[in-house]
């Protein structure tokens, strides 16, 4: 998300900052205090990359602490930092939904005390009402600008009622061919487009693409609702295919960061990596190295 | 290597084919007892990938093992499998110069035996007559392509004849702003230009770029007798520069790989990551990440 990404090398791409500036206007209540306490990490993040070629796209990354579910916050906040993204997007083992507020405030100090910026939470379970209320009130607590949601359908009037009040963003995350309410980012858009236009997508690219989606395509036409991006490749087109580094897969890396470009996606990249549970920052840092070797090159 | 290099996917070029051949030919010797041995490990490895997009550029990826110089042989290989490279450079603590052709056999069964295509050894140090006999006797014994060397010009005559008795090429190392021998590239191109072809560069990019050299230039320059490459990013392009991802730096990478896609070059390109000594493997992976995103976008 823009608003958290304060420095011009981290932004989106230079025709974007209009927009950019809109959508800090927008979401900058809730967000201004961690931001501010982040203000001297983002200030070295910034100098520790000034050395970067300054050719090519730029996107913003970052990483969906999922990835590290048997890791402590430490650990998944340094090897985060380690791979060389600048964002985070919490899950619950990190960040508990039923946390205090007290609770909540310290997770939020300490990943400002990394160097990271906190801009998302998920993917969050929204099967019942008490699910709705408890995730705003966190993403208030936190000051996110995104919730990734997973919900029942039913739930979206409520939903939107809650994004209106707290002025969160919402992305519903499709979950491929196992996901009978969401399975792709069509069946997403289908359901959100009549709502407050904060109600939109996290594309899942690999579940997109194990239901046979066309990734290129969903990016160009649902891209105006397109708030957040879990990243990773895939073995396989199917229902079988399991994540695996970008560039070792099936998924047209290239032509996505390519789309993304193309529409000024403002928003993060995020790597939900979920091979190698155990053991996966080197995996992580190769899927990053190679989403910056393209950006580089296009 | 192209004649460690048996599987259309990891050869440098469609277009190199014919001098693939000729190089199967002239290097078959040495090398064919290694590769035999490696065969069913090569083609594990070759639908390991199958998997990747069949669009952007090829070069062969290697690591040169004193990336690992912490680390022992066993722990050696299974990082450099993990990052994702075909081929491997040997530093002598991995395995030794003085080793006995029974122990050097071993090594050589046991990197086969890892996946992992053997093609050269170095940085070997020739300062005197002995070291250049032990050299070739080493190179001979384990079937390697090539012998990455620094050396005391005067025994330039004497590593020519052994070039021409062991059919071994030789890829002499520009060491940088610290080298009074061999800075550059152009320095050593100078001083092998009028010898036998098969004595040649093997090009350090990042001592190249801290002494003030033009990388891309000197690719296509010396390109025809360029035998290996030590990739890596610095942090400046000055003595003062330090090895850091690829990316990270200042290095152009894509205009480094533009070039060598440009000249056909059939040989390995072997990251030399020489930062985090005691846990490299994160790092080289982004940087072997980072190499397949600029190939697969350009």
């Amino acid at each position: 998300m823009t608003n958290a990404n304060p420095t011009p090398r981290h932004t989106a791409a230079t025709g974007n900052k209009a927009a950019s500036r809109r959508q800090f206007m927008q979401f900058g209540g809730a967000a201004a205090l961690v931001y501010a306490a982040q203000g001297m990490q983002a200030a070295v993040a910034a100098e520790a990359t000034a050395l970067a070629p300054p050719s090519g796209k730029q996107l913003t990354l970052g990483v969906a602490s999922y990835s590290f579910r048997a890791f402590d916050l430490d650990k998944t906040l340094a090897m985060s930092k380690r791979s060389g993204v600048t964002h985070i997007n919490m899950k619950a083992m990190h960040m508990p939904l039923d946390a205090q507020p007290e609770a909540l405030h310290a997770i939020v100090a300490k990943v400002a005390a990394a160097g990271l910026k906190l801009y998302g939470a998920g993917v969050i379970e929204m099967s019942k009402e008490s699910q709705v209320v408890q995730a705003f009130e966190y993403g208030k607590a936190t000051g996110l600008s995104v919730l990734v949601v997973s919900c029942n359908p039913a739930l979206l009037p409520l939903i939107e009622q809650h994004v209106k009040k707290f002025d969160i963003r919402v992305g519903i995350h499709n979950h491929g061919p196992g996901d009978k309410r969401f399975p792709s980012p069509q069946s997403v858009y289908e359901k959100v487009q009549s709502l407050d236009r904060r109600v939109g997508l996290c594309i899942d690219i690999g579940h997109t693409v194990r239901v046979g989606a066309d990734l290129v395509q969903s990016i160009e036409k649902y891209g105006d609702r397109l708030y957040d991006m879990h990243i990773k490749d895939v073995t396989e087109a199917t229902a079988k295919g399991k994540c695996i580094q970008l560039g070792r897969g099936v998924i047209d890396i290239p032509g996505m960061l390519r789309a993304l470009v193309k529409i000024n996606y403002p928003g993060v990249l995020s790597y939900e990596y979920e091979a190698e549970e155990k053991d996966p920052l080197p995996g992580l840092c190769e899927c990053v190295g190679y989403t910056k070797g393209v950006l580089a090159a296009i």
